[in-house]
């Protein structure tokens, strides 16, 4: 057996007795991490440099530095996502359904770990603490799978973590890092059906289209998010443009970022110089189809791939239509059913927005950047499912739970 | 592109259509559809013969045959479960959850259809219109992928679908069958993340394990439960050997029925023969370990792979424990996760068993045969999921169901 079978079967052993800790245990342990962490900034620093040197050397883009790199605040900021996270309800043992039945048999549905999770992520140290204290409080075992380039951080952190559960009553087999990074380790994992209950992987599009296509343990998919911010005829015009403005330019790196604007031609008529002033003056390229062209010359040729991509930066691609249904039937061909929002002020065209635009989250006149666990509620986030199945949207602690159906009888048999 | 291509585009092209189906609409097609089944008897038992010869001079076995045999008592037994869901509440559109956030979002979310569920089957027919019923009633598109030896079978029960579908508002696309069974063809059905949103596969262990592995497109998966019954040293006799005798023997080849009892030793001391007596007197043939066949010699040996097979037929495993936590430790090496049952008097114990063994559901004094959605008041079932994402054992309507966050806002942008 090499690391990751080992370790992933130790992770199965304990999963019955995980899910029977009670939530006071559960929150100390959280409590003791935090404690740790704090504790031991400077290690964690100095283990971090080490990526961050070897990043270097390897040529690493400013961007992926910044990811990978611990600072003090990022740390502490860990430590007290933790102490937040003990504030949470704890959702194991919730009864969600009850009913008696005609023959006497008292049935009750109640919330379990899923078990085992496996968690395949990129380059951010960060996900080694949040996936793990999300995993910890819903009484789910984790396998760490993170990428090479942050080896360091990655087996600082989970020995932190190691630390912390020694102290506590938890076992520390809870949390475990798989330190083999090999692609073909992930490829196992991908398979190991008999001690993983579900893989989610957190990262770019190319990860997580090669967990999807190539896992047979359950996935959550996460991420991809090709969002549209539709301007309906009737939309007022500075709703609007500070809503598509936000929409692109607040956080252009993250996945409820709008990739591509939509705009009513009556609308554009009006308003759509405002709307590229705006734009241009966040810095925004704006790439466009013939109509919007010719209603503005700062924007150039949208090209076919313009509508497809993520863009992920301050390039916006902008669509001009003759009706509502053409913004529909664009965004159904490209958008990634992540988020879309519709401007308006036509309550006719919103309802026909939100019954045939398919997405997990649809906003009328709000940004689509509100999208994310916190935003919605939820203290906590374990990545936003695009999938259908399980949990749709920002997740939660519920989301990394299952079910079981408990049934008491006084000796009923079938007929 | 071939059949199965164009097919699942059809259908992936009409679910916003379906989605947007009113309950009025669907229940009118689904009374169609139970109409058109009556007055086309002949025609489907006809065709089914077709299936029966066939399968005859391939030396299908008598259960197989029976299996794939439409009878007059069948069909309409299928047109009558047609008129019941009719009767069962519509789950799309129902809020299931609701909060005005502090910025003044107001955020609600709402069960919608999975979209394209493909469903891979094999020769029961009556599948094929149960399938398609559950899938129209939840808004769902259906492809149906059934077996070639119920091909006739399969093509009339559709024909008579559209027939009714086409004096409905419902789009015929809404339910369409597969014709071509190669097995390529449903290894490409696997694949198709493009049009598809779910594989249901229903069958056999090679069927569902064969999806399960190559499966790009998100699974749920049904069906197999090696199911256990453990008889604890407080035990009442009288209901202990009734429960075994119920779950072994009042249907022995469905999912739900025991495969092994597992009995503590100090109740098999004092009641062990009756337990034997019964299930003989049932006709069952009993395989146990050293300790059960010191205690009855009309128990023969049982081999590693009783523990681990579903018998579905009269053959019982037997195993006797010194306590609990060895009843438990066999349940979590061998079960399937499916059902389990404790037969016992000591509160402390069946709390232990619960927490401890990890299956879809877990029985007190009764009998495993009830893990089933009618049973539980669903009124109707897709299957008996034994993964733990989405919905865990018996599906009914809202199984096939995701869900959308729609978010009304008033301008809102996220600082």
């Amino acid at each position: 057996m090499n690391e990751l079978v080992t370790k992933a079967k130790k992770a199965s052993e304990i999963t019955a007795k995980l899910g029977a800790t009670s939530t006071e245990e559960k929150n100390e342990a959280l409590k003791l991490m935090s404690e740790k962490l704090m504790n031991e900034i400077d290690y964690l620093l100095k283990e971090n440099e080490k990526d961050i040197e070897a990043g270097r050397s390897n040529g690493l883009s400013d961007g992926l530095l910044d990811r990978l790199r611990l600072t003090e605040t990022r740390i502490k900021d860990m430590a007290t996502a933790l102490l937040q996270l003990i504030e949470l309800p704890d959702p194991i043992g919730e009864v969600t359904f009850e009913t008696e039945r005609p023959n006497g048999l008292e049935l009750k549905k109640i919330r379990v770990p899923l078990g085992v999770i496996g968690m395949i992520y990129e380059a951010r140290p960060n996900v080694t603490v949040d996936a793990a204290s999300l995993c910890l409080k819903t009484g789910n075992a984790v396998l760490l799978r993170g990428s090479s380039s942050a080896i360091h951080s990655n087996k600082a952190l989970v020995n932190v973590i190691h630390r912390a559960l020694e102290k506590s009553s938890l076992p520390k087999e809870a949390v475990q890092l798989i330190e083999d990074t090999k692609r073909e380790t992930a490829e196992q994992m991908f398979k190991l059906t008999e001690y993983l209950d579900v893989l989610i992987p957190r990262g770019g599009a190319k990860l997580i289209q090669s967990v999807v296509e190539k896992a047979s343990v359950p996935v959550l998919e996460t991420g991809v998010g090709n969002c549209h911010v539709y301007i309906d005829d009737t939309a007022n015009e500075q709703m609007a443009v500070d809503i598509v403005v936000n929409a692109k330019t607040q956080r252009p790196s993250v996945c409820n970022a709008c990739e591509t604007v939509i705009v009513h031609q009556d609308w554009a008529k009006f308003h759509f110089t405002s709307l590229v002033d705006a734009l241009v003056d966040q810095g925004v390229e704006l790439r466009g189809d013939d109509a919007a062209r010719k209603l503005d010359a700062r924007i150039s040729v949208a090209t076919e791939e313009d509508w497809q991509v993520e863009f992920l930066n301050l390039t916006l691609a902008v669509k001009v239509v003759n009706c509502l249904e053409e913004a529909i039937e664009h965004i159904g061909n490209y958008g990634s059913k992540h988020t879309e929002a519709i401007i308006s002020e036509t309550e006719k065209n919103v309802n026909q927005f939100f019954t045939f635009v398919d997405a997990a989250a649809l906003y009328h006149n709000a940004s689509t950047r509100f999208t994310d666990g916190f935003e919605f509620g939820f203290g906590a986030e374990i990545g936003i499912s695009t999938q259908k199945l399980h949990a749709r949207g920002p997740m939660g602690l519920e989301a990394l739970t299952s079910s079981k159906y408990i049934i008491l009888g006084t000796g009923q048999i079938r007929s």
